[in-house]
């Protein structure tokens, strides 16, 4: 059997139900960081991405922006989870006659979000490599009371998503701002009971929460933002790499939220979490409920 | 100009020098591990390491060995700083016509070091790729006492190597078993100055304490421990993937070392740290003594 018959998330399944983690470990592989104890009053939240040329960004992209969004996609995956970035370990492999210039500016890009997110670059590893590889390690922090996770859904839950959602494949993939600030005004302001980064695509994502949560949902087309840049809904809500947060929250706070949010990134109202045995739907602009089969962007 | 003619090492440096880092970092890029702050008692130390297929390992390589290294490399760098390691995060890219038996057996490896050093998966990517990379990621933690960084050692000091050195690439770069033990005997019994694991080489390492010490050293050809898979005594200090600890201490413990030595380990005393102005040297079996220009395996 080849890896890809199996499928990226069967495969990660298939390794982690063989894992034993210790009692120091909150969180292992399922979210969108791990989270372990640390002090007192917080915990250290930890993920990381690898990024290959070919499949992530390709050799034509501009350096500075690839380099950007290696670490842009960890911090993305550390504000989801409610916490802050702290320290980064960069490993890379370049082909040795990889022109300076391109090397300078990759870690030029990698350098600028670490200065923008308070991050501190503190090691790394450098290889040769054919292809470009890029692997970035983050380490970040939370209160314990800011944590949120996938799983804290709750029934009646109203369904936010941040920014435009679709057409990332057009630049934005590369060149987008993770969603921290706005994370940490959620999970310091209001209760949030669930939250992910869009990285595999909307529905995939939102159906990671649905799952972990053991809950439905119904969202409607008409209240879901879709970037200009989409080629279409369907493509919008299918496609990954998006890098905005979906998020639940009660109804009592949904108005609240929307009267002081205080940022220019977009806040939509998409939906509401439903009781587990109703499914996971989408009421079209028709009128029409369709079941949703989850589904994202897949590796293999 | 391009990656090869600038060189690894210079180009770490490079990029090390624009880096600005936070007052919670005490040891950045520059040693085998970032030593960051903690509780009040200990550091918490964070490394990494990137394995790309044709370069540190062959796919006729067993896939289980291929795991058991990618994370026994960083296990040995957190024995090196003297402390624990406890949580990884773990970065696959896999073309998605390998056999599932393959990604297997190579998670196989790595839960398998996991668990004999009590390591705790706790997350990770899987990503396409058409060569196989495998990225880890490793927090460990150290009592404050215990930090052992490359920059300690003291003139005088006596220069001591674990196991014996060379011929790496016969298999044992695969299949070593990293210093962790006699790393945590050595600095909770001994006031260790320097310590570093030999990952590039055992003339380049022990460079690396020299250069960051501002020390000199000889060493002595006849007491350094050559394995018997070595093709000679010159590729023996110049290949790297040894993975043993060259450390060093004060003179007065050295005697006591040998004595309480409790390992079956081999440990041998291969020469004395000296002023930096006597430079670095290498006394040969006829007793002539030849100035050594470190130098060891580079990545590009």
């Amino acid at each position: 059997m080849k890896l890809k018959d199996l499928g990226e998330f069967n495969f990660i399944n298939r390794i982690n139900r063989t894992i034993k983690l210790s009692g120091q470990v909150i969180k292992g592989i399922g979210d969108d960081a791990a989270v372990l104890k640390y002090t007192k009053d917080k915990y250290l939240l930890f993920t990381t991405d690898m990024l290959v040329e070919g499949k992530h960004f390709h050799k034509c992209d501009k350096a500075g922006l690839v380099g950007a969004k290696a670490l842009s996609c960890n911090v993305s995956d550390i504000a989801a989870m409610g916490g802050v970035p702290k320290f980064a370990v960069c490993s890379v492999g370049f082909p040795g006659s990889l022109d300076l210039k391109y090397a300078d500016e990759l870690y030029g890009g990698i350098k600028k979000i670490a200065q923008r997110f308070e991050v501190d670059l503190v090691g790394g590893d450098t290889v040769g490599s054919g292809k470009i590889v890029i692997n970035i390690a983050l380490i970040g922090e939370v209160e314990k009371e800011n944590l949120t996770l996938r799983s804290g859904a709750k029934e009646n839950d109203v369904i936010f998503v941040t920014g435009n959602i679709g057409g990332s494949i057009k630049l934005r993939h590369l060149n987008f701002t993770p969603r921290l600030k706005e994370a940490r005004f959620l999970v310091k302001n209001f209760k949030v009971n669930s939250m992910i980064d869009v990285s595999d695509a909307l529905l995939a994502d939102l159906g990671h929460i649905l799952k972990e949560s053991n809950k439905g949902a119904a969202i409607f087309e008409k209240t879901i933002p879709v970037s200009k840049y989409a080629t279409g809904f369907d493509s919008a809500v299918r496609d990954g790499e998006d890098f905005e947060l979906v998020f639940t929250l009660s109804e009592r706070y949904a108005d609240r939220l929307e009267d002081t949010w205080p940022f220019r990134t977009r806040l939509s109202k998409i939906g509401r979490v439903l009781n587990g045995r109703e499914g996971f739907s989408l009421v079209k602009k028709s009128g029409k409920s369709e079941k949703i089969k989850p589904a994202g962007f897949t590796h293999f």
